[in-house]
């Protein structure tokens, strides 16, 4: 069994509970959703403030030639994690909810797996139960229900859970519970000719499906956790790839900075995160000569989304990971800390 | 000690005894290469015939909205192998003589090593033993001088090794021994919204130092063999990436899918190679529904370049891998291949 990615299991399974079962056993036929549109007005669901100004002045700064920070276009890299950056993370990854999601169809091709645990507390239903189950069996659950499929196989069911899986708050697909103010930041930074790259903890495969649509990010500027594929040739020779249940990159925490130097080659010149699984990118980012952005997302804002964190003297929810020495860190080295609450004007582009 | 890329020993060494061992035991001064100019006719230094017509035919047929054939903007992905399909390759890939050049230094470094094979033959200088290394031993070589060093000393000791080492034939850098009529296939590929990508069987890290300078490439749009970085602390506390000696991805054969798996993620719709490494990529490529361009470069030009490879009656010089299995395989499938006698009007941009 590889290591796997590092889950905050309170995080994973924190409000648990509150899911209702039929969400995740049953697919609800919904609308997908749509690419929202875009003001050209920069940054126009922010409020005038500190985080806003840092973004406008990095991104003037750095694009005019005469500017002693200006960055050449080939170096204007700039970098996202996904959950709780630029999408809901809270109760539970979407991504894990697709795992558990998946396991009565991974029960159905392998019957043995029925009375197998952990597999056979996710069948039961029990909620109690499966918000108890440990680290080492979630990890078992997702690279069982992640793997023996080829990548065009895998692709496809992912896309069909997208298109009726829905959030239990908003009754709305995950792709929609999308920050209307990060995708004008990626959208500001590209206009200004930024290449914007996903750096996600979860596997890059999942979020490549739907990047494109929901964020405007080709598949070859998603880097993430990546189990290894294998080619072969199927019985009428043809080739194909299959996902194997071995762990290539786990890019969390000091797996970011190294998937992206695996992936993208250089250093960001911005980097985008909220959590401490981001620190070690924002600490990579921010040690490169020149001038350098990075921004954590905190999540203070109860009633228009969720607050956890225990910065600005939050109550400890037991859900997220943004630290008090994440937030000192920040503080320390000048790294923006973005209010949801006081910063954004709105957070989904639905509202 | 990992597996590390399937090298041909041949192709490595095949006319070894023939360089200069002046030419990699000192490092003379030489003006680094420019980028080469391109004409805007597409494809100016390409003969007319079936090569030519077959990188116009796929590329007018796919950007045509009205065709049946046509690729939307985010799917147009093309992959370039590097020695032997962009620039020349024989008698020895330049990163392995990279590697031998950094031999002194890393002695230098760690002393122990002058005594131990195979450092001390390459330290002796004797060309003849150093013809007869094995595999091992070059992988030994390989994998101890790109290693141990931080990424940023491993490029500027690159770059530097560039601006000064010269072909033995040509006189002149090896980023100088670029394919003319392969740069402007890249450039005619991208001026049609393609994005173009280099998979290489050597090492990434080593081709992303030259890549946008001599190709036109960014770093994160090169995928090759990778060892794995580890992100650490130095002793002012400063971030750093320490190459280490552990191979993540060997680019080759059927590694060369699966790398584009892993960085791009998704199904190149033309592809370019010249030997039995790029087979499983040329193969994963033609395998996708719609139009589809897969090419590879024969070396048939013994006086402008070389001849080698037995398809078309060639001898076998014994470097090289461009079999003859591969010639048929190209021909049941339908790919082209390019003779660079009758397709290509000129070899260097430099002529």
């Amino acid at each position: 069994m590889p290591s796997l990615p590092h889950f905050n299991r309170r995080a994973l399974f924190g409000a648990f509970a509150a899911v209702p079962a039929s969400r995740w056993l049953v697919f609800p036929a919904v609308a997908q959703s749509q690419a929202p549109q875009l003001s050209t007005v920069p940054l126009a669901s922010w409020n005038d403030g500190p985080a806003k100004q840092a973004i406008l002045d990095f991104v003037r700064a750095t694009i005019d030639p005469s500017s002693k920070d200006f960055v050449p276009l080939e170096h204007r890299i700039a970098t996202f994690d996904q959950d709780g950056t630029l999408w809901v993370e809270h109760p539970v990854y979407s991504q894990m909810m697709y795992c558990l999601d998946r396991v009565p169809a991974l029960a159905a091709q392998r019957p043995e797996l029925k009375n197998v645990e952990p597999f056979k507390t996710v069948l039961s239903g029990n909620r109690e139960a499966i918000a108890k189950l440990t680290t080492p069996d979630l990890e078992k659950i997702i690279v069982s229900t992640l793997s023996g499929m080829t990548t065009e196989e895998f692709d496809a069911e992912v896309a069909k859970w997208l298109a009726t899986a829905k959030d239990p708050r908003w009754k709305r697909s995950y792709p929609e519970l999308v920050y209307q103010p990060m995708l004008e930041v990626m959208s500001y930074l590209r206009r200004n000719d930024y290449k914007t790259f996903i750096v996600t903890g979860f596997g890059q495969d999942f979020v490549r499906v739907y990047s494109q649509q929901v964020y405007g990010i080709p598949p070859q500027q998603v880097v993430g956790s990546a189990l290894a594929v294998k080619y072969r040739y199927d019985k009428d020779g043809r080739p194909e790839l299959i996902k194997e249940p071995k762990l290539m990159l786990n890019d969390n925490d000091a797996g970011k900075p190294e998937g992206i130097h695996l992936m993208i080659g250089q250093r960001p010149r911005a980097a985008f995160g909220n959590s401490t699984g981001d620190q070690q990118m924002l600490e990579y980012t921010g040690a490169g000569n020149g001038r350098r952005l990075m921004m954590l997302v905190l999540h203070d804002d109860a009633e228009r989304e969720y607050a956890y964190g225990p910065a600005q003297h939050l109550p400890d929810t037991k859900v997220g990971t943004f630290t008090q020495e994440l937030y000192d860190e920040a503080m320390q080295k000048g790294w923006t800390v973005i209010s949801m609450k006081s910063d954004w004007k709105r957070i989904f582009p639905f509202v």
